[in-house]
């Protein structure tokens, strides 16, 4: 019974009601990396990369997925999206990824950044992989929120929630 | 100029042509891990999560992620997709995700197992984020892929490409 | 001249002007019923269905499908959705689906709710198709409505509009 | 334990593999009814109803709903669909509505079937909803299945799969 | 260097913020044409092209595609809408198509409004191609602009922005 | 009568059956323009369109396009692309645009090409429009077409079908 979760009147999944919460601006930022070759780094910095441009078509994919994340997460409310900059730095072990979302609307919008940084790991990943088949997704993860009833909430100043 | 790429005719994304390729069985398998904490994990394990049952939406999530890939990453292929599992495991430092997808068509299908393992992630983080809101996204990466001019391809195992 | 409609300068179908409806809290609530064979309502309620955890894959479908509504309803307006609970029961002659849907925004949910319920039962009838390829969508409607200018409807109470 | 499914290893979900089934052409048709108030059945045989010409945004609802039956049932297969009708047909009670789907792939079309007849009544519904609240979706079944393994199946003639 | 831009710092895309904007009443309307064949356009006026109702069908799909313009518009922020009507008119060169889009939110429509008189363009063309392969999607552009901090924009009033 | 269609029974709308045709490798290019004031050119060529990379905007949004043709166009087959480039060229009167796409699959791939060109010019007018709101899309339209029964057509070559 350790592996799988039952189902009864209280687990059962529901999308949560936020009709009373109120409006107001909120911003999420998260981060990523891609991990990659020293081949495939060298290809990226170099603009050489077979496929076209990586890092263009990367910050692309992630600002069209942060719209798509309703439709991704089963949960997730649908939702006015105000402002979404994806920022995609080349380091030596591969592509540093950050995604700030920005809403005035009544849920905050973490996932939203999660989506799009875990997306535009995705679509770099699909740009480089005939040249590093072994890239790895890694270290996705919220830093920043702000706006709601919480107020700032930043990572590793909160213990749980 | 180290940290962007420059646009030229080569440099333009495409996506590659693939008509030539055999309609051949493939199959592609990727994994990742959710690190949750303490607490998230033991609500996990005794389906107690406030807002349903997180492994099965996940589960969910990462099947019909597989089928929205090619509405995601802007140049892979739209191709029929012919099975999809994916399984999570909850363990002590959090919960590990494996996807195997297999088609018969006549492109690999490494991102669409990439990306469902990707959103099982964030649909399993969407679900715990009230109890954990540093949940972390990592090691996404392919294990094993097999059909198509390459035949069988497994991480650790080739060197390139 | 009984069957079809002819195409005028007032039949031309259009997305209806809500611009000037106030933002107010407005729910709805569908209900409708899924009819299988004894076979597939005792493996329901056995959770033996080979192909999964049926009635929580309908539950997220249906939840889903309210987002999409929009997508698939040509004329249905794109709305924030802020709450949507679908509670699927097994009764002896198959599943009962009851959608409810919450939002503030200016245009009702009523279509959000039948959609959720009926996704939900095409989702259920996917998963029990195999067992019971007989299984029969019926009774899907509106059951209660609130908010807006005409405040609550109920089936039943009122004759017209 | 009557009305909620455990899940255990063998009950979790997942898109069965179908891509050792044999390419064939595979059809199917489903039927459904809307049933509607004796005002809106005048309304749409003289097409008259003020929203639009309410038969044909159906019609192509539901041809359209076909294309997105995978990203509605959550385990559906993406697959080609090569042919769609949708017909409907006014009578007292209101509207009959069939759809035929025809493929040339590894997997029946019953779904998609199914799906067409269901978000053709929904947008029929949304069409008269203004004149008719209290309208019903009835009725919705598979009517026929040919090609496959099992060829031709006929609603009523089978009493199992 | 004359043809491709070069990507750095200022020039990466992201979705602009508009959080700060005022929600108001906005409009847009834009218009285009489809030229066609004198046999296409007989066809139209006689209601006998042998695919279908093809003004119909292009009305709709102008209205829907209003709806998904931020799906395909990568940087267009997802907002509501409050109606979208879409007019063909059948001329002796072929169609005029004009799009009308109101919302009352943060950003201006005229992306929808273009939006919706392209996809009913290619809709349109897509129903009379079997007679007409040489028609032509000709003149699109936004006519009037309504709300916001502009007010009223109108074409060729007006020299820069 | 002149200006709209009547429906009746051969009128209704529906997707044409192509299960009987060949599987043949299939290709179709489509070009069209965008026409700029010269202050938008000038952006375009110096690379400095405040609002970020708009060319490769443009191109991607094109290539993602044409795999949502059958999302968009409602009689459209949904069909694998196993190929898709989208050139844009910018001159003195604004940008040109080509696309090719190619299949190996029943239907032809004219509306495909024709849906990446005009999104293609959609993204380019977005990333544009606070420069230049006059923008004006035109001449969108095929220019050959190879595969399937009727082999090679050539705009210009064949006068009807």
């Amino acid at each position: 019974m350790s592996r799988f979760t039952h189902l009864d009147e209280s687990g059962a999944a529901r999308m949560v009601d936020v009709a009373s919460k109120d409006v107001s601006v909120r911003t999420a930022r998260a981060t990523g990396r891609v991990l990659l070759s020293a081949v495939a780094v060298d290809l990226l910095r170099a603009g050489d990369v077979p496929k076209g441009d990586a890092l263009g078509v990367a910050r692309i994919a992630g600002i069209m997925a942060a719209k798509r994340t309703p439709d991704l997460v089963p949960l997730c409310h649908p939702i006015a999206l105000h402002g979404v900059t994806v920022d995609l730095t080349v380091v030596d072990e591969g592509v540093e990824i950050a995604a700030t979302v920005r809403t005035a609307d009544r849920t905050g919008v973490e996932m939203e950044a999660l989506t799009s940084v875990t997306v535009a790991a995705l679509a770099l990943i699909d740009m480089v992989k005939a040249v590093d088949p072994e890239a790895v997704v890694t270290d996705v993860r919220v830093e920043e929120k702000t706006g709601g009833k919480t107020g700032v909430w930043r990572r590793g100043e909160v213990a749980g929630a």
